[in-house]
């Protein structure tokens, strides 16, 4: 083929947690790569790194348009994704199949892990001589990424979690009793905290809202839920899965007959009702209510596909196009940020950040969009609305 | 006032688990009572029979048009609901009520305990001789009323399943395992059978599927997954809560340190993750797999606003003015029942059949529905795919 033999080729990889919107960013590096000339192949690596080590890739050159634009709606991640945190043996193979297929443009769409992963292949491909752009398209449910007013993702998994809490507070409204809701978030309390906008009216809950940027005291919890429950009749709470005692210890760590962990150390929290079975059981046996229910939102809250925020699906495909076009302005390195313009009406820009400024660095809630031990603040209320959208209606009789 | 004491009034209340669409039915009987000339106020009764004996109503003739179009796409019961099962003395006091407020129309939304309330508040008022219309308003996501082709609030809890279904089909192809979730259901399976809609290519998930209909063993249980996970890579399945043994004994129960009953004798199954994290003990005690997880998609799936069936909602709407304007004409007890006229374009009609036709009965899937002992038959796919409308997109790359 002439196309490889005069051309360049670029893989895009997708890695780390899935969420609703991370295909629209695929499609968005595949739209703006298309512009690029001295491009021939977009390979798209199947599971991140390994599908770039084991040669699976698909030519999404030869995708057609239509395909594309129905994979941009489909959540999860269309190329699937990979935990591996490459060592540098494993960077080696990278680069050498990079050197096959002649690659000079990769783009790794992921979280914190990822840009991590994205900044040790580029460091290497600096160290052997070989001319790479390593680009980050930022992605991640958590919101936990630095420099970032938010991330792809969060918007549509916050307004799940949000949509969610306004159902439940309906339903514990109706049937009354003490309700816990554990929501997805090992370090960073944003989506937990996104269940504020469920509050529409005077006494609504979410009525406590625990957050792992706080550590969680079960002895104040449970005097939290009695005084709530002896006011309203009613407790709905918002409980991240990252909650920990003050040594820093995860409540569902403590929990688990054995503890897992992936190749970046992260201990196993999702994927299990433990945490909120065991805060249940506490709320039974020490205040005597009956009716005390917990739910886990678990894998739901990341790839409900009737659930998307419209600026997210927007956003998402954006920071993928404007990757794509530093690329081809000849940036080697690097990781885009959304920054916020305005809030009122909501207005975002892309930037270029330093791999290093993201790479393997967690973003937490600062204390100003807190609120005391166990409520968020009105701050990050107008944070968070304009990223979700309009909420549905809840008028109660 | 003049209304009061010229005319009769109406009694609405709403009863049992709400669902998303519960709320259009309430204004479907409104809307229906409006244009009967005889009727005075509207009484809607707050938490269903026990605002009745409270004296805790609403005057819904005075409720603005505005407010009630929001009330009727607000999920949950906008009146509150309530699990009392009333007794002969219970009964009395509900008669009381009525007479009390001139009361000659009584209308109970809720799935077959609020019909046999219904039923039983019924009976004493005709062994009393007092004059009363009793509809039944029929609503449960279990879709368990005998006589209905389907219930109001099925469709769009069975979309929320087979949605939730796709995106953690797509979720576990990324990154693959084994996942179970469990979905509600007691008795009757059709909820957990609406996981098979998220299948839309071959090898899609989920691959097995759990109904209380047939005993659950662990032990084929273990070996299904095993099966599935050597062939596959990965096994993604759909478990009813009320799974239950030869004997009939629910899994759920035997794992509960202590047994919740509600006043109509049945056991707490929802609100606990305990039943999944035993599945996945199991999986990964016998079989050795790392990844295994498991969701309990819980309270979310009766009452989540973002993902209604376009169908369930004008349907609900419907059964709630086919109540008012069968009591309008004159008929003095019955429920309504949803009959389904043509599948391909989907069409139904809306009848009168007897309380006794559905009080305190339960419905559960026909063996034509089911294939083998884990999975359902083309029949059930036919049957639901009009009521749950059409799915999101799932294209891989």
């Amino acid at each position: 083929m002439s196309a490889s033999t005069k051309h360049v080729n670029a893989v895009i990889g997708q890695s780390g947690g899935p969420t609703v919107v991370i295909n629209q960013s695929l499609v968005g590096v595949v739209e703006g790569l298309q512009k690029v000339k001295s491009i021939g192949r977009i390979l798209g690596a199947h599971h991140g790194v390994r599908g770039i080590v084991n040669d699976d890739f698909i030519d999404l050159t030869k995708v057609a348009k239509g395909r594309l634009s129905r994979v941009a709606v489909t959540p999860s991640s269309a190329l699937r994704s990979s935990r591996d945190k490459p060592d540098e043996a494993y960077c080696q193979k990278i680069l050498a199949a990079f050197e096959r297929h002649r690659v000079r443009y990769f783009f790794y769409i992921g979280g914190n892990d990822s840009s991590d992963t994205c900044r040790i292949v580029n460091d290497l491909a600096k160290r052997a001589g070989y001319e790479l752009a390593a680009l980050h398209v930022p992605k991640t449910i958590d919101n936990d990424l630095k420099e970032n007013d938010h991330t792809p993702g969060f918007p549509s998994a916050a307004r799940f979690v949000a949509c969610a809490f306004l159902g439940d507070n309906l339903d514990n409204a109706a049937l009354p009793g003490v309700k816990i809701n554990v929501v997805m978030g090992r370090h960073a309390g944003f989506l937990t905290a996104a269940s504020v906008l469920a509050r529409a009216h005077e006494g609504d809950g979410p009525h406590l809202i625990y957050v792992p940027e706080l550590a969680f005291d079960v002895d104040k919890f449970i005097a939290d839920v009695d005084r709530i429950y002896k006011e309203k009749g009613r407790c709905l709470i918002a409980v991240s899965e990252g909650i920990h005692d003050a040594q820093g210890t995860p409540i569902a760590a403590k929990l688990a007959e054995q503890v897992e962990k992936d190749a970046h150390g992260n201990v196993q929290l999702s994927g299990t009702g433990a945490l909120g079975d065991f805060l249940a059981a506490e709320v039974k046996k020490r205040l005597g209510i009956k009716r005390v229910r917990a739910d886990t939102f678990g894998y739901l809250q990341r790839s409900f596909p009737d659930c998307v925020s419209v600026v997210d699906r927007a956003e998402a495909r954006k920071v993928g196009q404007v990757a794509a076009s530093f690329a081809a302005k000849g940036v080697l390195e690097g990781s885009i940020a959304i920054k916020r313009k305005s809030n009122k009406p909501y207005k975002a820009g892309f930037e270029l950040i330093p791999l290093t400024a993201v790479a393997a660095k967690t973003r937490v809630m600062p204390p100003e969009l807190l609120l005391g031990d166990s409520d968020v603040s009105d701050k990050f209320r107008e944070y968070l609305a304009p990223l979700v959208g309009k909420m549905p209606v809840a008028e109660l009789l």
